[in-house]
């Protein structure tokens, strides 16, 4: 669905609503471009410099609390529904990269969101977050600077959704996400809970936050500032600062991934033949055949595995900047070789991830406070 | 505000809307009449025998559990927001009696309802709450054979609350409460959790039920009954029975006690000498002169004084008799001398009960986990 079409509709976090024109997110939804503010960011993230986060909402607060070393908190997580896959990896690494840059880092497992919206019961998701959170760790998250839990067992966020719903009516609730069944509107208020309890006293009080996330979450966002607003005079909130990546294309070509079509998508913990084999049969922005791609090139702007290595497998922005215009667009390589070699990254990635994330299996029990079945 | 304006509107039990047409409770909303269950029922309170439990829902499954010996229980509560009146105090001693005919007693401090529907922050709603369990206490409230909880503080009540919110559309909501803030729809929804916490393995599985409240609460239980329904599967929930009383007319003539007119009604709590001057100012039934009213009679039917003897201070069903029909509407005595005879009744109550309270306050905090201040 195009933003013209979601005019009406709204940005749907819960659906699989598509954002193509981000352009109208910054009139329309008063989100900020992140361009300006990428030379004071440290240390950039590639998703930063390759303009993959694109917009932000009171970002300058966190590069102020950076620059002046004050205290402040990452806020984000994933919801307990599967296996780790480009969309999770994205946020997380995310959050990691402001840990490094001395965030207190808040990782929750949305476990009442997994069942509000996807009717997951808590016995499955509670297996799957012992997962998630190996793969978390196994990126880099250091859990002594930072908290992760799961929405079931937090109870002082279930008690800030009980406080804000008082603050929220029936009206806000349907403009911001139309007409739902009173789960999908409790996991919202849940949420707000999510992104302010780093700034309850247990956690050192009133802080700026940076909440990391795809562009389809800025509803619970919006609600959030809006809460934040409302109960500012109880707990001194300081309205949360967002950041918004997009979101990778398919295998398939087309515009996101989603788990109704498990051939346009991977996720971490998959067979590295699983995988190479279905980056083998994605869609490309090649031609139809070989003499024709050496002489007209191909297209890098519509092709998935070009996003692959965008959004994750090319470390260099040098060999990107070589591969969308000389190797692709110029037609120096075939889709059939750019495929091999990222099949090759993507395979070294994997096994070592894989590796590395069986020995977190423990930890992430532990932390999570879930026994050995 | 008469049933036949509510057609539209609903009963509602978090505004101040009155029922004075209990035919149409029957009619419209499929509440039973209690009468016909009345010579079945072991013990009857007062307030059976006289007609004041007027309706119920199911209570023919509660009956049966008693005579069968089998285990049910009763399950009700009372909102924190300021001391205990005549209302509470009919719910209180419904309560004790169910548990005193068998019944494993479950008694809420709906702290959240508080907060939600009259913004009573929970540090206030606590002080308050130590009081209302002494007072239940001092009535005659078993707390080894039963449970008193507040909502806050129940985890179990918040997460049935999260599992049922999937189960309930907006339209739901709206056809139950009409147009609320989130706050009081999620209000409702933790009150399916405390109507439902009796029948959690915790308190050993699905059980009979009867909830014994003020008619105005019935949409609780129409929401309650409905979740009971669609979430049977999973918890084997046996749809809760209730009861209903009939509201107590204000000392003013008012059909209904409300906090807004404080010479309306008292609280146990209140000085006796208050309450007696409350007592002496109160409307009657009576005649405009003595003269009058000796040859002509007065109204029992409309006079509050009558209603605080049919409800609460009259124990002996033939004094009712006499006082309704001879000594009233027959003018032999006139509304001083009534009103001085229940005086003396109130005070006698009343200063025995403030006595007994005073005394049972550090068991109320100590089962509220309440430290002293």
């Amino acid at each position: 669905m195009s933003l013209d079409s979601m005019k009406k509709t709204k940005i749907d976090p819960f659906g699989a609503t598509l954002i193509e024109d981000y352009e109208r997110l910054y009139k329309e939804f008063g989100i900020q471009p992140f361009k300006h503010l990428l030379p004071k960011t440290p240390n950039p993230l590639a998703a930063m410099r390759r303009g993959l986060i694109f917009g932000h909402r009171n970002f300058e607060r966190i590069l102020n609390a950076m620059s002046e070393h004050e205290e402040f908190a990452v806020m984000s997580g994933i919801k307990p529904t599967g296996e780790f896959h480009l969309g999770t990896l994205m946020t997380a690494r995310e959050v990691i990269y402001f840990q490094q840059q001395g965030a207190t880092a808040f990782y929750c497992v949305a476990d009442i969101e997994a069942y509000e919206d996807n009717n997951i019961p808590f016995e499955k998701s509670e297996k799957i977050a012992v997962g998630n959170v190996a793969d978390l760790l196994a990126l880099g998250f250091d859990p002594k600077k930072g908290y992760i839990y799961r929405q079931s067992k937090e109870e002082r966020v279930k008690n800030l959704a009980i406080i804000f719903s008082r603050g929220v009516t029936l009206a806000t609730m349907k403009a911001i996400y139309g007409e739902r069944h009173m789960g999908l509107y409790l996991s919202a208020l849940i949420q707000a809970g999510d992104i302010l309890l780093p700034q309850l006293k247990d956690f050192g009080g009133p802080k700026p936050t940076v909440v990391p996330v795809g562009v389809d979450q800025d509803p619970h966002l919006r609600l959030t500032r809006d809460i934040a607003f409302k109960f500012r005079k109880k707990y001194n909130f300081i309205p949360p600062s967002s950041m918004y990546h997009k979101l990778i294309k398919a295998l398939d070509g087309s515009p996101k991934m989603s788990k109704r079509s498990p051939m346009g998508y991977f996720t971490l913990e998959e067979k590295p033949k699983i995988i190479a084999k279905k980056i083998s049969n994605a869609f490309t922005g090649g031609c139809p055949t070989a003499e024709e791609q050496r002489r007209l090139g191909a297209n890098p702007d519509i092709c998935p595995i070009y996003d692959l290595c965008l959004f994750h497998f090319y470390e260099k922005d040098e060999d990107l900047v070589t591969l969308y215009n000389e190797e692709c667009r110029e037609g120096k390589i075939l889709c059939g070789e750019c495929k091999n070699r990222l099949i090759e990254i993507v395979t070294n990635f994997v096994t070592n991830h894989q590796q590395k994330r069986s020995e977190y299996i423990n930890q992430a029990r532990e932390i999570l406070g879930i026994k050995k079945y």
